[in-house]
């Protein structure tokens, strides 16, 4: 039998999908799993969407150009601009979802053996990407009693070699919800210059601010070389299975190249392109009511967090995700048990073990990522499983 | 400003859509272009996807599992064991398009600086999925005077080096329309056992078929561990922007470690999965009718260019392209100028260059690849605007 890469062997599996099995098995044993592992929310799509897709009028389900359909980068374009982005269309590559965008960009922008820089705790998918790259990610860590705000910018120069390439954030964050201010990134930007690097920003979760409103990289002057905007409609309108992102970037050589692969994998899909092209309709409202309903869910969560003896959990700004630190010996062998072993009124908790959202080893071991994605109701029984479910836990 | 990588450098932008921009100028113009230069049939997708989507009951456009929707799976399952081919639910993961699968096993199954054979000429994509995996092309060219069928084995055992990992075969073949015998893959079988390396088909145009029917690898004894089989909805049902393709194997280590990417990525695109589950209901006459159409257009494209003095074209036996060989100085430059300078009757044919097929430089450099993918009465103006094209060229 052929041996398969030390690539694939060195991948890590998702820190948010690795214990989908013994979910499976629990809900196979008729037992109720509240799933707070996953940003898979459960808002409707926008109808503006749906109706699209219900009133599709092709005879042949065709390839779009290889950077998307111009007509959908042209009103993703005006939506920027709407926000206050100087964003042309031909700044804009239509992506397989934020992850192929994270993906080109590590392809593109650094070679086997070079070295990103990424505070930590992050999205986990980021080691992946950088995994199947030959990337090595040099993690800075950022602390749960500093409510996970940007690590001293010393942190990072200690790091930095000639091998450094780019630095990536998440802003607002996933998994932390920090949403960093105009003066961090202001000292990022002073870094960024100072080495020649690039700063990729994961920006999909913009609309979800809930203190005031997160600053762009791509205001920030003087980093049009540099600066790399990753986007995403995944979240913005719940419609993560569109598989629908962006890069967007007024460096002309990062998005003439990333069209070299983008070419290779042919185009978008064309479905999910349609849809978030009408999802650009979507009204104001929609996202209003959407903001009142993640805060509610968030002060909800993060009180009954603070309030079980032990668990710390910073209020996070930004995203639907916090970190939450608890009382226990190990958060992945908790988690597990929660769906092996656990139940309350015949239900139990999915959570995140927060160690995957580190690269550094060791750390985060006793912490958890939760993605605050249901309805109060079942928030509320999903935090009396966890509850209930630290105290039989420190029994046993 | 920071570099970009060597490997984006490397990249070849891909030769089906590298003068895209001058076909854009052409029609900027006024000029009709008759697009032979990429597999984007015109054919109709069946009426089962179109209505599928128009009655799509859904709320939240959600991801789906990482591997593909069960249902989904579950009835691929059932069309391959229809076709004689034993492959159960679980030796299926989903993957975004035919190249996605691809992309995947060349990073499951070989490192950096590993090598794999491929017959040449070959789809040009594989080039940049080996280069974005940092993997090294040994191609062996496979002749026009031999219609393109297998080159001798010999010519393959030369090239095998300790670091060779995998053999990427294409049947029936894009771009040359060969379909590989029994014969021939059986020798493969031999080769492939012998020195216990990959075999990765990629059988996308399976049902394209014009004399019998094509034998897929999977069906080749003792091959269990070795073979991987890639598939696409893509043309069989003339969805290629749906972006659905697949991982066939009965190797559970390929396919477990395929899936730790498929998590990075999170899934492949959901709407694109609901129409291709509801392709799988689309009735043999579908089938029939295309099939009858292609043989049509094949025959009459392929008479038409032999026709032609100086041209030579070899009958294709499946999929839909045909490598022609014409009387000209360079095939891209000729390409070009198709687009650029010549027009009859207000129109031209866009072909592509068939050198980006070949992986060895300079072989190729007089021929080009021609998608027989629009009807007949278009074939027939776009073999007009060749005819007098090669007159016109020949002359200057």
């Amino acid at each position: 039998m052929p041996a398969i890469s030390k690539k694939a062997l060195s991948m890590p599996s998702s820190p948010i999908r690795k214990l989908v099995s013994y979910a499976d098995e629990a809900k196979a044993k008729g037992k109720h799993v509240f799933h707070l592992n996953i940003g898979q929310p459960d808002i409707k799509t926008p109808s503006q969407v749906i109706n699209r897709m219900t009133n599709l009028e092709r005879e042949v389900i065709e390839y779009s150009h290889s950077a998307g359909y111009p007509s959908y980068r042209s009103k993703l374009a005006t939506y920027y601009q709407g926000i206050g982005l100087d964003v042309q269309n031909d700044n804009i590559m239509i992506t397989t979802g934020g992850s192929e965008a994270l993906l080109f960009l590590m392809q593109v922008c650094l070679d086997e053996g070079d070295e990103v820089i990424i505070p930590e705790p992050f999205y986990a998918n980021y080691n992946g990407f950088a995994a199947s790259s030959g990337v090595s990610v040099k993690p800075i860590t950022a602390s749960i009693e500093q409510n996970f705000s940007l690590p001293p910018i010393e942190d990072f120069e200690k790091v930095i070699t000639s091998k450094t390439k780019a630095i990536v954030i998440c802003n607002p964050a996933n998994p932390t919800g920090y949403v960093y201010t105009k003066e961090e990134l202001d000292v990022l930007r002073e870094l960024v210059l100072k080495y020649d690097l690039f700063l990729f920003a994961d920006e999909v979760y913009r609309e979800f601010c809930y203190e005031g409103t997160p600053t762009s990289v791509l205001s920030l002057k003087g980093l049009e070389d540099n600066v790399v905007m990753i986007d995403s409609v995944s979240k913005r309108y719940s419609m993560c299975g569109a598989r629908i992102g962006a890069i967007v970037t007024r460096n002309n050589e990062v998005l003439s190249n990333a069209l070299k692969f983008g070419q290779a994998r042919l185009s978008p899909p064309t479905l999910g392109q349609i849809a978030a092209e009408a999802a650009l309709d979507t009204p104001q409202s929609y996202f209003d009511e959407v903001i009142v309903e993640y805060k509610a869910r968030r002060d909800y969560v993060v009180k009954r967090l603070n309030a079980m003896e032990g668990v710390v959990c910073p209020i996070p700004e930004g995203a639907f995700y916090a970190i939450a630190s608890l009382p226990i010996d190990n958060a992945e062998k908790f988690c597990q048990w929660l769906l092996e072993e656990f139940s309350l009124n015949n239900s139990t908790v999915m959570f995140a073990p927060a160690a995957g959202f580190y690269s550094s080893k060791e750390l985060g071991l006793k912490e958890i990522r939760i993605a605050y994605v249901l309805n109060l109701s079942d928030l509320e029984k999903a935090m009396d499983c966890l509850e209930e479910g630290l105290k039989v836990y420190n029994k046993n």
